[in-house]
């Protein structure tokens, strides 16, 4: 499983005020405790601040890599803030995300081409619209698929965000997720599949119980990336068992390595 | 989701005490625990006293019923002990369980037929090999079914149980298992599966955390009872997070419920 820790993200209140203030420190000290908790990426997201994205971005970058050895997922639908944000990058970055806009597309394409980053394709329609069913999913995933491989991106470097959305307003809405999840793999073999699923427990209480269990059956769906809380034992716990249970983890000696690193939590 | 409270098993050390003192109040407590958490039945098993297992299976029977409504799921393989056990059980049992095995078929089979009595079939080979493969268990679930239905027991009570096997002998085992469980679910339209889960996790650490994601997958996969210990609200609230998820719970109200009555446990 592929995680990239969600932290450093501007809409967070806290984070905001360390990025109003350069406070370096504060953010070395979020990238530092997701990457020592196992975060594969590490996210960055200034997306609050518009007109400064561009700065903020490649400074969060610049800060980041001066502390962890790990790549970063540039976050942000603004082709000039990824293309700064690029330039000073080491190693090889994700780029979150591209859809079907249109506008968006043109930003970010050109940027990406020719690189061997790693990019998120968002299941979002092209107005915008979220998807609901499988089908929604699938439609949308074979445009992006079409858009992103045309681009000539590597199909091992392409993760499908399906859009998780709140189960609370319809019942269907795991189930769906979990076909189009299923759908996506089975279609493009070879493509991942990535997503921040909390949504899915908006508006339910103890979502926390809701999110794991959601997980878990993601994992089963193929779901091999996921934007989370790498602090969260609990759902890393729940991750690392479910990996095992899938028959990812040979011997299950990656679950009994996190028991020994006394990582798991019950 | 039909949860069977597994507590009142002689082979539980304690419990075997309380069976060889005929201690009424103890096995009345673990029925009451049980019942106040959720279970659905009260599984009574007296296997770990072979001439006697046909006296206190009954004895059971009626000691458990003087405290609690609900029925029980009478937990044996000798059809006299099961015999005694339904003449004294009010409303409608659960037999637990029948397998391919000829002997433990001629024992049951004329016992149950004609009642409205729920059976437990387990997808044992006849020569008492565990199934391995998800193929393993749908062979078996076919002769099962063949029996069963053959002896005239209506589909929506039969509960075949296409048994859970260790993860740490073989990274298929958890896939194998769910696959089964689908294709059970998918071949015989109407039946239910069943399982004790926990085997799972023999030979691993913290079991409790693969426990709980292998229920959750095994919802999603179709599972619709348990035989679990109903106090663990860890794996009750899994449970109830897991059916809102797969669209079992109709505006998450069941789960809404439980938060509200303080039992959800993150």
């Amino acid at each position: 499983m592929l995680i990239v820790g969600e932290l450093i993200n501007a809409t967070r209140t806290p984070v905001k005020a360390m990025l109003q203030q350069w406070d370096a420190a504060g953010i070395q000290d979020l990238a530092r405790t997701q990457a020592d908790n196992g975060a594969d990426y590490i996210d960055v997201n200034a997306g609050a601040f518009a007109s400064k994205e561009a700065d903020y971005l490649e400074w969060l970058v610049k800060t980041v890599q001066e502390v962890v050895d790990r790549p970063l997922c540039l976050d942000s639908a603004n082709g000039k803030a990824i293309e700064r944000a690029m330039k000073v990058h080491r190693g090889t970055s994700m780029v979150n995300s591209v859809s079907m806009d249109q506008q968006q597309q043109e930003g970010l394409l050109p940027v990406i081409q020719g690189t061997d980053c790693k990019v998120i394709g968002l299941c979002m329609g092209d107005r915008g619209n979220p998807p609901e069913t499988a089908e929604d999913r699938i439609r949308v995933a074979r445009e992006l698929m079409g858009v992103l491989e045309g681009a000539g991106i590597d199909r091992d470097n392409i993760y499908l965000d399906p859009l998780a959305q709140c189960l609370s307003t319809n019942d269907r809405f795991g189930i769906e997720f979990l076909e189009g999840v299923e759908a996506i793999m089975s279609e493009f073999e070879g493509v991942h599949t990535i997503c921040g699923l909390s949504n899915i427990s908006y508006g339910m209480p103890m979502r926390r119980i809701v999110n794991r269990a959601f997980m878990v059956m993601a994992i089963r769906s193929g779901l091999d990336a996921a934007i989370m809380n790498p602090t969260d034992r609990k759902m890393m716990s729940a991750i690392l068992a479910a990996e095992a249970l899938v028959g990812r983890d040979p011997f299950c000696g990656t679950y009994c390595d996190a028991y020994r690193e006394s990582l798991l939590e019950d």
